[in-house]
Parts: C-alpha cells; structure tokens; sequence
C-alpha cells in the first residue's frame, strides 16, 4: 500500500465532549504528523467540529482507524479525510455573462482550486464565451420539455463527468427535489439579494420598490427549498434613490461575483461545514 | 412683518417638467437670494424633487407665492420652505439603553440637531439614565392596560409638548394605526434587522436560525404596517457561525444606534423626501 | 451644419456667483432642451462646478457661445460640452491579469462605455488571454532599454490609437514626467492600497509588517508624483493577522479590479471634475 | 490553598513545534478541565500562539508547572493563565467627549468587561459629563508644566489607582517614553484615521486635502512611536467630494468610538497577544 505523503485535511464533527482536541491530535502526534492549521468549533448546541491541516507520511486507512478507536465514546462522531486537491465542478448558467466570466478568468490563471470540466446552459448565449476558454459547453434547452424531462437532459450531459460540486452562476431554473437530492450538499448558487430578503424572482426589482439603501448576494449551498440552503457568504454594497432597479442590477453583479468566488474558495478548500441550515467555515 | 434673514431649505415636488430648476433658481436670483446647496432628484416614474438651501433676506409668504405663480404649470407641486432650525423630538424606548444613550450624549454636547423634550417608557429602567441629562422621563406602563388605553396616556403625556417627530429609540411595543395615523411622516423607528429580513420580534435570533453571515439595522418611518415604512438608512456588520443570537445581538446595537442618529440627522435636516414607501434623500 | 440630436453632458466649473444655475438652466431652457440629471457643487474654497445631462436638438456652437454671453460674469469659467459616447481606451499591463481580464469581460458584453483599442505590455505574459478576446497585444519590452528609449517605443505604438484614456491596470513601471505630460488628466491608474497608506512597491507586503486589519485599493489619475494623483475611487476589505502578505495580495486582487471598472465607470461617463489634487465626481 | 473554580483563559506562546496542541490540552485533560475556546495561530515566522477558555477546578501554580514541564520542549515558550475577570482602566481625555460618552454609556449598563476607575484630562471640560456616572475626574492641566512635570502630575494621580490598562479616549498629547515605558502594552490608544494613513496633528485635514474616499479609525497599543504601536482594530467609513475636513471629523467620530470600543473587548478579553508590531486576535 502507498502512503499518503500530501497535505490532508481532516474533518471531525459529532456530539462535543471532553478531551476531543487531546485525542485527536495525539493520534496525529504520535503518527509524526505536523499539524499546519488547527480550527474547531462547539455550537450552542452542543456540536463539536474540528478542521485539521496536517502534512507527513501516513496510511489513511489505519489512520482514520485509530481516530475512531482513541476516542472514549466515538458515538455520533464523522472522520472525513481528504488530500488538498483541487476540485472538478461543472457551471450551470443562463444568459448572465459575470459570474462565469469572473470564473474562467480565475480558472484560466489557476486561482479557482477548481477545474472546470464542462459548462452546461438552457441557452447558447454564453457559448463564444466558454470557446475562448476551451472549456466543454453543453446548450440543454428547456424549450418544449417539461422540467423533469429537461432534467434528464441535463443529467444524461453530466454523466459525463465526475463532477465534485455543481456551480449554479446565474441560473434562472429552479432545480426540483428529485435533481438536487442527486447531488447533496454539492450544489452551491448565487443569489442576487442578501438573503433571506427578496427571495425568489426579480430581487432588485423588489429592492427598489421597498427603497432599501443596501443591495446584496448569497452564495448558498441548494437544497429542496428555494433560496433556502445554508448560506456560506454573503456581501453588499451601498445603493441610495438614485438607483433604479436596473442599476442595482449593474451595481449587483459585481458584488454577486466576488461573493461566488469567495465562497467556492471556501468550499473547494473544505473548511465548510454543514449543521442543519447553517454553514460552519473553519 | 418682519423679514427672514436665516438660511432656509425650499422643498419641492411634484410633476417633472421642463425648465423647472430654471424657474424655480430665477425667483431665488431675482431676490437676491443665495443658494448654498442645491439638489434635485427626477425619479423613474416622471416626479421631481428639489431641496435648496440658500441664504438672505426675504418675506416667506411673497416668495411662496411668486414660486407657485412662477411655474407655467404647478398642479401638483408642492413647495415647503422650512426655517433651517434645531427640531423639537420625544424619544420612546422601552429597556434597551444604547439607543437613548448614544441620542443623550449627542444631545448633551449639542450634536442631535434636536432637542430632546422628553423620553417616555413603559418601563422605568432608563429613568436613572434620562435623569443624568436633565430631561423629563414619563414612565407609562402598558401593564393592565388595553393597546388603545395605553397609547391614550401616552397622548395625554405627549399633550404637554408639541414635538416636531417622535422617535422610536427600540421602543418595543406595537403602535396602532389610529397613534400613527396622528403623526403622519414624523415617527421615526429603528428595526434590529436589515429590512425587509426578519420583520417582527427577535431578528437576531431569526438571523441565528438561517446562519447570515452578515447582520443589520434599519431606521424607517413608521406607517400603518409593521416594519414596511420608507428607510431611510441601513447599516450592516459581518458575522460568522461563532456568533450566538446574543452575540448578534451585542454587535448589532452598535449598528443600530449608529443608524438611528445618521437617520435622524438626515431628517432634521430636511433632507428627505417620502415617495410612497421610498425615501428620497437629498 | 448638422444639429445634435443625442443626449449630451454640459460641463461647467468655475467661480461661483449668484445666479449660475439659473443662468445656465434658462439658456438650456430657451433652447427647448430636456435636463435629465443636473449635479452641482461648490468647493469651501468657492469654486462652482455643475454636471448638466440633457437631451434634445441644437448647434453645438451656438448653445456654447450664448452659455458664456449669458452670464453676468464669466471669467473664469469654463464649458465643456460632451456628446454621450463611448470613449476609446489603451490598457497597460505588466504580468498581472486580474485587472485586464475583469475588462475584457466587461468590454466583450458591452459594460465597459468605452472600446479597448489595444492593450500594451511590458511583458508577453498576457498576450494569450489578449487574444482570445480579439484586441490588438503590443509587447514593448522595457529590457536593454532606458526608460525614455522603452516610452519612446510606447509612444510610436500608441500613435497607431487615438485613446481617449490610457488606463494603468496594474502597469508595474513608474511612467516620466514627460510621459505623464502628454496626457494630461487621462491616465488612470489602479494603485494595489488604501492610498496615501503604501505608497510604492509592495504595499501588501507593507500592510502585513504594519499589521492592518484592513486592506484596500486606489484609483486615481496619474501626475508627476509616484501614487499622488486626484482619488477617483477607493474600497477596502477587513483580513485578519492569518492573511500573510500573499493572501492580503490575493484577497485584494477582486478590490483592485472592482475598484478599477468603478472608476472607469465614472470617468467615461464624464463624471469626474478634477481641482486640484481633489476629484469632484457628480 | 483555595482552588481556583471560575472560568480562565490560559495564554500560550512560543516557538511552533510538533505537537504542542496535544500536550497542552492533554494536561487540561487529566486535570478533568473543559476547554470551551481553543484558538491558534501559527505565524509564518514559526511562532505559535494558542488561547483556550476552559472551566472547571484546579491549583494554578501546579496546573502552570506541568504545562511547562509536560512539553518536551518549553524554551522560549510563555503560559499565561488568567482568570476570566473585568479589567480596571483609567481614561485618558482631553476636550472631545465622543469616546469617553460611549464608554461610560456601556459603563454604566455593565457592557465594558472593565471599570472605570476614574478619568484623567489635560483641561476640565468633560468633568460635567463624568461626574454624571459618579466616576472620580482628575484635571491635570499641562499649561505652564514642561511634559516631563506634566507626566509626573499624571503618576501621582495615577498612583491612587491600579488600571490594568490605560484607555486614550483622544486624548490629544503625546507620551514620552518614559511615561510610556511604565505601562508596557497596557496603553491603548484610539487615532481618528485609517493608519498608516495620516500619521501624526489633523488627520481628517490631511484627508480632506488628498481628497480621499473613505475615511478610518485605528485602535492601537502605544509604543514609544508616534501613531506607531500594534494595531488592534480599524474600521472606514465612505466619505465625497462634498465632505468638509469638518464633515469628516464629524462622520468620523461614529467610527472612532465603535473601533475603540471593539478594540477594548478584545483586549480586556484577552485575546490579543502582541508580537513585535503586529496584534494576533485570537
């Protein structure tokens, strides 16, 4: 068996008790691992969750063995152990242009800790955009199809990859509980309001006939409920009356972009963590 | 009669057409008037604002007149001209001190723009503070009270001063349409959330539930529906998952008291203008 | 001779006196022009500056000569009159593509209000990413080259162009007095801090050993002095003592480049008044 | 000896090595100690500090002595263990009274983690405002004293009192080293600009005049430089053209009493440890 020689990371949650750093990082100290960055966290409720960064020469078999059996009372308690690599996403979008094209400029540097394998639209807008890149475009229309049958479309496209994470970049379609429970916790969206206000359609459009003063986006992991995931990052930016719903948009789309972003680096680096509707980020 | 020689604010709106600025700063030119800060604002749907602030010494009722007569077409304007003059508030708060105390303070050292005629509660726990800064604190208890018979004391307390907008510095209690309905455009609340997220009671501890990762304030007028009046100014603050709702709760009264005096300053400033459920600031 | 039928900015700075706004608003007035925004403003020092979009149909020349005749007193004054029009640009880069790929994007789906005409560099680095978007990459090497003999050659490729702007979008050479010279008010540089914070090389690099908790970017014209030209515009973003210099430089990577377009946006919409070392934006 | 039952923040740092984590909550461990915050921080220098709130009942100087003694390496290595407890302070003002007001407003409703033993100025201006929260203000005037004679009246008032730390509520005289020196680390000093920005006399003047865009705070520890100490905390706020250096100190003043207030929290907390000129909050 080949050891493990890369950085891991290692991700631990489950019912907080006494002496759960100890453990854990007993079994990496005596396994001559050197620990890089060290985050844990308890909620309110009482849930313990730890993210460690470590480097050595390991199996990680045996490794996460021992977590499981060093530990007191390993009930309730997950080991998850991954190697630092970059991850594989597919990007769904519609028609908007910046939160792609914030993604292939990122992506054509290597700054995205992601490779794009493939981008798959309801429309061909996007296409001249994508070729740039030589990057994959699949045009799935949804015109004449029902939306499980457009599903299915798009479902037979991805199984072409072996996607990590779903990368919804502006897209309009609500996704239905059959697709999304496909893919559980690997979805993440943008949303062009600062949920949980405006939700749903035409956020800016909302935001200014309620006159706020400050417009925003949500980057959230999708589950059944529109608009409704664990939210991992979220900005805004100043608007005043001036603004019409329109411009809010233009203003918006920069914010919906560097939101997107930070929140894949967030995510693509495991330091996200899910606890009913909350997002934990070590 | 004698004349105005203090700086004053000439407040207009109505239909936009043309040549209105051109019209309007020719009566001030013609009179010798200055003009030190001149704004205008034509919104979406064709309504035109403008707020002047110009210095010199003129009648009022011959220069309202002349601006009226002046217009080729004035249906539906509506000039006000405002003396620029410290306002005259009531404060309501219930047992939350930030608020008040950050208005007292400013008002000690004659920054409020203000003055503060009276604080009134339905609780007595601020009264040690109202009473450092020499101000008339009426505690009137909602305890045994119907909602109308409460707020009928509160009016009969109210009766004693003629303020020129009554400020709700968390005032925790509901107020009916018939109280509001009295103040029409002059009562001036401050929500712990950032509107329209989280309307009603405990929005910290919503804000926990759906793990936003960032919070808010906003300060609005108050109409007939709860927490739905024009904004008038918002600020937010980031969070992360490590933030308990009391947390939240502690970082956001620094939001909200910070808003609620930028607010008000705009107000007592005439600087803003109410456009259905929009505020206008100029 | 042709009439202007499209929508113009009139310009207008100067000494302030009583009477401008009405003076200048009466003359667009006789014409039968529509104002769609006015701005103005008047420095402490007492210098008067209006911003004036209109549209309708007129002579150019006649409406700028009865602009002066018509004010009581106009030395000193100064009109500007500008079509609304896209403005052609020339982009420097050195190695860096966050900048520069953030305006491509923006230039290939038409948000830019302005047409790259070309991107030079002192470098080939970005010449691919150049290309794919179908825009002229001259490669001037500064290499075995003074500065004079490297802007001379600059100067002999931008002679082909006739920008409106040349923006610096991270440009890592110091241009000559003579250069800057050429082109005055129309360099517009991103500087990578919180300007006058960081002046020079390595400002990131200066922030971590300074240890703020907040770094930012600057966009400002570009004079005789290194990082001293008037501020178009600024942001900033919260790090923490975990953000090495190298994750300050990355985080602040989607600043510089929001910052950049912000400021562009402003200055091709003929927004940007320059007095002084002070820009006036209406 | 009486054990020790309340909460305690032990305070850890030194140089990094493998496994430093594991043996120290290892004693917490079999000392039957709950760790309730465990935070690290490995700097890219190689030195490693670690803050852990834990409660529970032990002897302090057994516990102290086997953290020491269980590391197989403790050169260089620093534990400090303190009980979680309100720190006293003495405030330090000279005329504006925005941070001392906020301060005693959080004072008096026991939000400070700290009390106020009594406040120090250089003129009497503030005295009617302490002296409503019945806190002991001391008026040593600076006028006809060189610094020195000025200083040593500060010690004399000060030796009546044990501040942990001394609070500079813009308190507008420079320390000498000398007086400096006495309160090593134990001096925390609010500047009204974004530092490095603005170092030294009108800070808000010097914004004005190189028209920046946003304005700032910075809460520091004092060293023997000027403006030059660790920075704990800073906050900006946007500013215009339209803000005079007047408008700036005003708008201004929200940031500065907020930063200071949030530095404070943080320090009294004890969750900031110092190295060389830069703050690590853990």
């Amino acid at each position: 068996m080949t050891p493990d020689t890369s950085k891991h990371i290692l991700l631990m949650d489950g019912p907080d008790s006494k002496g759960l750093i100890y453990h854990v990082t007993g079994v990496l100290y005596r396994h001559g691992l050197n620990i890089i960055h060290n985050d844990e966290y308890v909620s309110p409720a009482g849930q313990f969750f730890m993210r460690t960064e470590f480097e050595g020469t390991f199996d990680s078999e045996a490794l996460l063995n021992e977590l499981y059996n060093t530990l007191p009372n390993a009930d309730g308690i997950t080991f998850r152990l991954n190697p630092k690599r970059k991850k594989n996403i597919v990007v769904f979008v519609t028609k908007e242009h910046h939160c792609l094209g914030d993604l292939l400029i990122r992506y054509a540097f290597d700054e995205l800790d992601a490779d794009i394998l493939a981008v798959i639209s309801n429309y061909n807008h996007l296409q001249p955009l994508v070729s740039k890149f030589g990057i994959p475009f699949h045009y799935v229309s949804h015109e004449g199809r029902s939306r499980e049958e457009h599903e299915e479309a798009i479902r037979r496209t991805l199984s072409i990859y072996e996607p990590d994470y779903l990368v919804l970049a502006k897209y309009m379609r609500v996704l239905t509980a059959g697709f999304v429970g496909l893919f559980p916790n690997r979805i993440i969206n943008i949303h062009h309001s600062f949920l949980p206000a405006f939700v749903g359609a035409n956020p800016y459009r909302q935001a200014y006939e309620r006159g706020v003063k400050i417009i925003g986006a949500t980057a959230h992991f999708v589950n059944n409920d529109l608009d409704e995931g664990p939210i991992i990052a979220q900005n805004v930016k100043e608007v005043d009356h001036r603004h019409s719903a329109a411009d809010m948009a233009t203003e918006g789309r920069d914010v919906e972009k560097i939101v997107l972003s930070q929140a894949l680096k967030l995510v693509f680096n495991d330091r996200v963590f899910i606890a009913g509707n909350r997002a934990i980020v070590l």
